[in-house]
């Protein structure tokens, strides 16, 4: 997918007619969910809404801050589900189906995705990001845009940048140095604003290193126009502007919900006392003009939508987003033979919890109960018995719930447990403080295990749980997180075998909640949040540390088996020429008796590097079905950025020669074929002056040739000075000359620095 | 102890006589290890001299950079050992002995204590400082410092500050926060500074945020002179000025060694071009005047050192440092019967290592060798056998010596194995990479135990070493740090029972490296190093990350045992008065069997903070010696500052009403008494403004009554505007009314924010 503004002409023409005072209400929203229009001139209002897994279209009398009571509208797995679907082609229909609902209900953009990382287990909206991982979360969030966009209907990827929290997420200043932005919080948007040309970037509501992400025009304008080439609108978050002329400056170019009597008087009152300049605003203008050209046609020509057909394909996605956490002795599928009794067991099974609270919450067109599922989908010679176990507005143990739940447990040839986050503990607006399952459901696990061993756990939660104190009662675990209206269906889907698990894990579950990197650095305080774990977010920092975890990022069972051979790699091209190429093949093949899909993980490594880096970090990913016995060859592409850090020190992205691992696994430590590839690019070359240091200039070769022949020798060839002082060049090797020039002995002073600079000059101007 | 210079008349007109080019080249050292003379105005040049430990005096001739050659002086026990001796009394008698030396030797100021926190157990020059505690460094910073100006020669605390590692320690910048710095790398200066007020600080080589410490005026200035009024000298680390006029402007004195022809004409220049006021000159030349004042009769009536005096209290300084790990089923003391054999095994029994290399290396007056010392204190009756096992100059196993030493072991009662780190893995200059041992040495242990389960294991090493893979072979492990000359005869006296353990550890001893709160953050890359576990250094962090350790923070055994009882503690005054006090009782009594010393710790925790805190800090301690049944009263005086977190919002020190957990601990971890007390100071008030978000008005009783009262009710009395929608409020409830004012819906507007705030007003200007 490539990404072109056509130019607009008439917008150009628009904007010599408006006055000040049009320009400036056109750079706010004329309400809520509305752009302003502007009737003398043909100029039209669009409306927005909320949506990333589904519209929150409010109704037209409705234009409240309000959450619920929106129009019906088919709920899709949440973003936390669709991650570890892994499977771009899914997110890009779906993205296509909200586009097709938002055109029959009159939006012309859609605010989603949501792309930000998952920094903590504890973010309370980390139900609607994707992945720990930037590049898993760009290429679906990539997928989403297209598939929204398709439908001429635009996407708002949100939001920009490092808003990985929910705590004093209004005012909160994420401290986060460059080279982790550059790795970690800025590559998803790069990706989606490079290769999906969404329509909108939504700001985020924080400061990054102090300055608003409303006011940064390090971000909204030197990376996302001049580095990534963005030609569309940038939109405030809702509410988090604090000085519209400075957000104007910056880059912004539309305020939602409107400041009334605040931001537009500032405008006019800044152009007018010159302190901001009118073809800034005309900028912005332009491009909310741009925004409602584009959305005009597609608006205008309202779409049916066929409910059912969505339904099934958020049952569908339902089913492929679903994680085999564990399956011993293959108790999934169910296979219950006639007259067998399958209990079911929680209250989610009859009360599903199926997406988050906040701004992405759907009214959804028809809900499916998974108990309801369970008993179409079992043959009619099964029993499907049912106990509610325990409530989940409260974490106290009923008693009498539990008891019964027990009984029928004991009764049953298997047990199948659902299990979840209560809607209290997971929205928009806060964050949890620990990751643990309510203990009124922790305490009913080992009860059932006592009575039966066939236990099965299915889960919904919208962000990691631990796992560690309960899972070892369990046979079987299936992750199906929050996964929209559809979720009971797919459930059923799975749970007896018409559907093959295929979802791989987006975020790492650990041991416990204090193992995650960022633990001892969330949510912050006293308005300040320290990014310390730097570039080891997720399983990058669980690697680092060399941590067991409960389940690693990219694991994911199936009802099949596949088994991997044949791996190749081979490097073409130079990186400093732009060339450099790296093709990586295997073949897998579905070992197993089902038809299945696997998804195949590229992991790069770089030890030798100067920094430090990562143990592995994913670089490509295919998913690919199979039927049994059936093999394919895949084929990974990379360059030398995939290959590359940030460099703080010059800037840049730099891909340093030496060895790379190249690693092929079913997950981040389930690594079936490795390999090793030599990238030769030149060294990179340390600048040998003052203020270089003496194991810096002993380490280049030229450079120790300059100081061994400006120190000189004495009459039996040993060295002078410093050179000839081993004891002390360990204690002080580690100055720079200009240091070293205080200190009687050395040889170093300031006229040996001037002429070692001057015989070393030629190499450096190379 | 207090600290106040006398006024020097003869400075103040010295100052008057001198030309700007002498008062230029009296802000620098006239070489290596002197300050400068101006002989026409009888202005005297004293000597410096490395010796935290021991003197490292170079001769009169040797004004070099060299490490060694330095005149003979006794070598005390390392930072590393004296930190585990929890013991003022002890450190301030050595740093007496030590000022006797430098008095001897003409050596008018002694560049030491180094008190910088451990903040990896990799930074190469851990053995120089005391604890990865701020409180243990600050008292025996205080004590050594104490002890050597008694002698009439003055002390150089140092490196001033945030210098916690050696890779690049001339150009790195420590990133670390305000709170961090107050709460962890400063305090030890602030006691040391306003208690025992040294001759001199010297500044660190680092940057700190960005701005070189040699130049930072916040810290030399702003927090060094007026906050804690310290009025002596500041002098630079050797090479650690880069701008002669800006460390001059920021407060520092004295640099050392002099750049020549650089610094110099520097000063003059900048003061002829009016670009650096001459008071500040004169200021700095005021301080080198007084220092070589102070110097000036102590160094002309030189004593005499009783060199065995000197050995005998390192000797009994070496046993009060030593670190009893662990002693199963009682092994130690040995109690050899006649005609056994004790097999001593290690090449450290017979090449001890016993201190650092580096600026702080001694050249000792004589030094005890282990195995000697030993046989010395044995029983004629008993055999002591020595097989040196290993090489310590190699890490590859030599099959020869372990075979010998396996059959030596296999023939004896009892074998002690003397293991250590290698001198080339410890060093100024350079940090390490790993904690292990080596190779050589863990591998011999398991073989050894093998053939005699007897094993005790003596350990040399200068920072935290890893033990988890070795140590479940011995019965007994002792930590004797690198303990000076002495050390040998101090072994023999704790293995034969003649001295009785009482060090504790003053840094954690980790399972694994990985699992130290700053490993991902150390040492840093690209001139930058990361402080990302903020105040969770050492048991700080271990503690807040429920992390498994080898042995914790103020572990340490004796012969004998020591119960605790009758813990008692009481508030008296007001935090907001100045005069809150709390007293905390204990007794503690021997158990035991014999005589010996127990570290009585106080730690204190403030579970409900707004700001995450450590769960537990060291806060008090006291050293007791008791006699076999002898029980003792202990009572600890803590203040406000005690209790109190450096808030980065109000910039003070906070005392947060509320609970705090008092626990007594014969370590960080073996709690023995614990209560809590109420400290009742007002909740902190924060400002409700726009800014302020509604969950603070509401939190507020004050703010909620407005609110309520401003935005009104219904005829039925439900609340109108946000009040109404409880599901928003969980959303939004976070932002700031300001943002809320663009919400339509809410009910809160622009004005309605002016109202409120005016009905707050007289609260906030209470």
């Amino acid at each position: 997918m490539t990404f072109a503004h056509e130019a607009h002409a008439d917008a150009a023409d628009l904007l010599a007619e408006l006055t000040l005072e049009e320009k400036a209400a056109l750079c706010l929203g004329s309400g809520m969910w509305h752009t302003t229009a502007v009737p003398r001139l043909g100029i039209a209002s669009i409306m927005v809404s909320d949506g990333p897994h589904g519209l929150r279209r409010k109704p037209d009398q409705g234009d409240q801050a309000g959450i619920s009571g929106s129009l019906p509208a088919t709920c899709f797995p949440t973003a936390s589900a669709l991650g570890s679907s892994w499977d771009p082609q899914l997110v890009f229909r779906i993205g296509q189906a909200i586009g097709e609902e938002a055109r029959a209900q009159g939006v012309a953009v859609v605010l989603g995705p949501g792309i930000n990382i998952k920094r903590s287990p504890l973010c309370g909206r980390n139900f609607e990001y994707f992945s720990e991982d930037p590049f898993l979360s760009g290429v679906l969030g990539a997928a989403v845009v297209a598939g929204i966009q398709s439908q001429g209907v635009g996407a708002t990827v949100k939001h920009f940048a490092a808003n990985n929290q929910e705590t004093d997420r209004l005012r909160v200043s994420a401290e986060v140095d460059e080279r982790t932005l550059r790795e970690i919080y800025l590559p998803a948007f790069e990706r989606v604003v490079t290769q999906a040309g969404p329509w909108a970037v939504m700001c985020a509501y924080n400061k990054i290193n102090g300055v608003w992400a409303s006011q940064n025009e390090w971000l909204l304008d030197q990376i996302l126009r001049q580095e990534w080439g963005y030609s569309g609108l940038v939109m405030s978050d809702w509410g988090a502007v604090r000085d519209r002329v400075a957000a104007l400056a910056a880059g912004l170019d539309l305020e939602m919900p409107p400041n009334f009597g605040v931001s537009d008087v500032a405008i006019v009152t800044a152009v007018r006392a010159g302190t901001l300049d009118e073809s800034v605003v005309d900028q912005a203008v332009l491009r909310v003009l741009q925004l409602v050209d584009k959305a005009r046609i597609t608006v205008s020509t309202p779409d049916r939508v066929n409910v059912d057909a969505h339904h099934a394909l958020a049952r569908a996605a339902a089913a492929e987003c679903a994680v085999l956490l564990k399956n011993e002795a293959g108790i999934l599928p169910l296979r219950p033979k006639a007259g067998e009794l399958v209990a079911v067991i929680g209250e989610f099974a009859r009360t599903p919890r199926y997406q988050g609270a906040g701004s992405s919450q759907v009214n959804p067109t028809t809900l499916d109960i998974p108990l309801d599922e369970l008993r179409k989908a079992a043959p009619a010679s099964v029993e499907i018995g049912f106990a509610a176990g325990f409530g989940v507005d409260a974490d106290v143990n009923d008693g009498e719930l539990a008891a019964e739940a027990v009984v029928l447990a004991s009764r049953a040839r298997t047990v199948v447990v659902f299990l979840g986050l209560p809607p209290a503990e997971e929205s928009e607006g806060f964050d949890r403080r620990h990751i643990e399952l309510p203990a009124n459901q922790t305490a009913l696990i080992p009860r059932l295990a006592a009575v039966n061993p066939n236990l099965v756990v299915v889960l919904s939660n919208g962000s990691a749980i631990q796992l560690s104190d309960w899972e070892h009662h369990a046979r079987a675990v299936l992750e199906c997180w929050l996964s929209g209206q559809a979720a009971g269906g797919a459930v059923a889907d799975l749970l007896f075998g018409t559907a093959n698990p295929s979802g791989r894990l987006a975020e790492t579950l650990p041991l416990r909640l204090q193992d995650s990197p960022s633990y001892l650095n969330f949510p912050g305080e006293s308005g300040h949040v320290r990014y310390g774990e730097g570039v080891f977010v997720g399983y990058r920092g669980f690697d680092a540390l060399d941590r067991e975890v409960s389940y690693p990022f990219g694991h994911g069972l199936s009802y099949t088996t596949f088994h991997y051979t044949d791996l190749s790699a081979t490097v073409s091209g130079q990186a400093e020429d732009g060339d450099l190429a790296l093709t990586v093949t295997c073949t897998v093949t579905n070992t197993g008796e089902r038809a299945g899909a696997e998804v195949v993980q590229l992991y790069v490594g770089d030890p030798q590097a100067q920094v430090a880096r990562p143990v592995r970090e994913l670089k490509a990913f295919t998913k690919v079905g199979l039927a049994p016995g059936e093999a394919i060859g895949v084929t990974f592409d990379l360059d030398a950025r995939d290959l590359s850090y940030w460099s703080t020190a010059s800037h840049r992205w730099v891909c340093e020669g030496g060895v790379f691992e190249i690693a092929i696994g079913a997950s981040s430590r389930d690594l079936r074929l490795i390999t090793a590839v030599d990238v030769s690019t030149p060294p990179l070359a340390i600048r040998l002056d003052g203020m270089a240091t003496l194991h810096e200039w002993l380490a280049d070769p030229a450079g120790a040739a300059a100081i061994k022949e400006v120190l000189g020798a004495d009459e039996d060839g040993r060295p002078r000075g410093i050179l000839a002082d081993e004891e002390l060049i360990k204690v002080i090797g580690g100055f720079p000359l200009d240091s070293l020039a205080a200190f009687p002995g050395t040889g170093i002073d300031h006229a040996v620095i001037a002429d070692l600079t001057q015989r070393i000059q030629p190499r450096q101007s190379r």
